[in-house]
């Protein structure tokens, strides 16, 4: 494998010339910057950067922490993640950064594995995947000197400097709210799984915030993930309280697909109820009446995320929102 | 932080024992380790690997070569790469193995990020989730002294000396085949999007074999991923021309719940023809009816590779397969 000696007496500079051009010094002339990168290509020379680690004591590769996965299914089974690496992954390798995963069965594995990253010298960038009041693990890595961005809510704003990079969940569920009513809707009903989920919750108080300006009453409904007979005998009880119910906003498109099913199974026309979902999944087009959709961009996310890291971009606020968008399709037509 | 020297301190033991312990030496007795290994556990010591990396040229990191994605969806959408890194991952996060991805956009883009992962010197060992023909990024990882496991069909099994972790795709497409046998179907077309696609082809065989066995027809319908209106004239026209039809095989699940939908278009029956699909995913329970789905155990897959790569583990056989299980549920009740 070709020194950085050879690549100097290609190019014809010293060798301290050659690696002052590698690492971009002012010192050295653009011209002479160029030769020394037409001799690296040529000889398909790479720095060793194991050694340059522990001289520098700079890392070129970022770590991403995952969400402790309490199932084999939870991660897997959400698009999001592999999106948001997706894009992580591409602004780091723009940028010659290699990505490092942290995951972990339980939070003290988790936190075993971010230790790891951390100690083994590798790694003084992080981007965290969740945002939760009181982890050890961020608490931990706060302590470290760490670079840090969160794909997340800003917990504690005020109190760390660390950036966030989220989507505005609050609004995007006002959002969908006002599209409904802009479409006739009137009688709308939040439905959810479990309102202790967070991003669950905020569309939740997106929604009520919709509810209460326009005078509207609030509907909300709990549905299982798992117990389907369950569902369909707690839908039916509320449709016959509510029989004013026009339309439904679920809290993510899985949800939306569980409420088309149900209202199959009660004999209820696929049309009878206007439905909207979040996160504008493969499941939208193919749902029948395909599905409106409130698309989140997690690869953005990703993306912004490792820009905010590796480019220190300066920014005004703490967290940077990524903009949602409604993906209008035939579950939302007009009320008749 | 705590340096070797505290723990053999600690542990009433010389550096030089204390490093051999910690290495795993067979000169150090079982009792030593255990005392220098509660030592560790005591002063929170973790060794510098990347100090070890240069003088070892052995490294803790396990490279995931993930597939390239020509666009933003592809794999996102296929729960399956989160499902095996997570596998991976958690044989590594065991072995105290740190993971790296390289990904990229283009077969340029993904080789370069595979070079700068070998070359950094923090990888020795990878982990490909792709196989396929001819590939050049695979050739040069060969050349280079990296071990390597590959999740997928083993091409060159002959020529090389790696090995595979796959699914036998051609015994679950003749299992499911037989399993609507035995259902008392005997009209079974096998739905697919693409024949190009290894996985999709190799289920087709499966199939097929099962088909000419018990001298059956062949039946098969390509679909498209986006163009709903020409699917729905191809089912019809398709269903008119063979009227003897009375299961489905889909290639996967989001083709089976894309069959689901064209019927109800169709004015079809939701339970007019059996239906089932491949993968587990979570929206086998939410079809309606729900889903038969041969579960092909993604997060095995990885867990798999990973033992093979880390362990060392013999075997016979270069390619080691995941057995697949079929999911029973409504959409193959026993044919009327």
């Amino acid at each position: 494998m070709a020194t950085i000696k050879d690549v100097a007496k290609l190019a014809g500079v010293s060798a301290s010339t050659a690696s002052r051009a590698l690492h971009d010094s002012n010192m050295i002339s653009e011209a002479t910057k160029e030769r020394v990168r037409k001799a690296m290509a040529e000889l398909d020379y790479s720095p060793n950067y194991a050694a340059q680690n522990l001289v520098n004591r700079k890392t070129n590769t970022v770590g991403i922490v995952l969400p402790v996965r309490e199932n084999q299914d939870s991660l897997g089974n959400n698009p999001f993640f592999m999106q948001i690496i997706q894009g992580i992954s591409s602004i780091c390798s723009e940028n010659d950064y290699m990505v490092s995963l942290a995951t972990g069965r339980s939070n003290e594995e988790l936190q075993k594995n971010v230790q790891t990253l951390i100690r083994s010298g590798n790694i003084d960038k992080l981007i965290f995947l969740y945002s939760k009041k009181g982890d050890p693990i961020f608490d931990y890595v706060k302590q470290q000197k760490v670079s840090c961005v969160v794909v997340g809510q800003a917990y504690d704003a005020l109190t760390d400097h660390i950036q966030y990079v989220d989507n505005n969940n609050f609004q995007a569920g006002y959002d969908a709210a006002v599209f409904l009513g802009q479409k006739g809707y009137h009688n709308i009903v939040y439905a959810y799984t479990d309102l202790e989920e967070l991003v669950q919750a905020e569309r939740y108080e997106g929604y009520q915030s919709y509810i209460k300006q326009q005078g509207l009453r609030d509907h909300h409904l709990g549905l299982s993930r798992v117990d389907n007979r369950a569902n369909l005998e707690k839908l039916q009880s509320f449709l016959a309280k509510n029989p004013e119910i026009e339309a439904f906003i679920a809290c993510d498109d899985i949800q939306a697909i569980r409420l088309q099913r149900l209202f199959k199974e009660a004999d209820i026309a696929n049309n009878r109820y206007a439905l909207l979902g979040f996160n504008n999944s493969l499941i939208t087009e193919i749902a029948n009446p395909s599905l409106t959709s409130v698309d989140i961009f997690p690869q953005e996310l990703g993306e912004e995320a490792a820009n905010l890291l590796l480019k220190k971009i300066l920014q005004e606020s703490q967290t940077l929102i990524i903009p949602h968008q409604i993906i209008e399709r035939e579950s939302t037509a007009s009320i008749k």
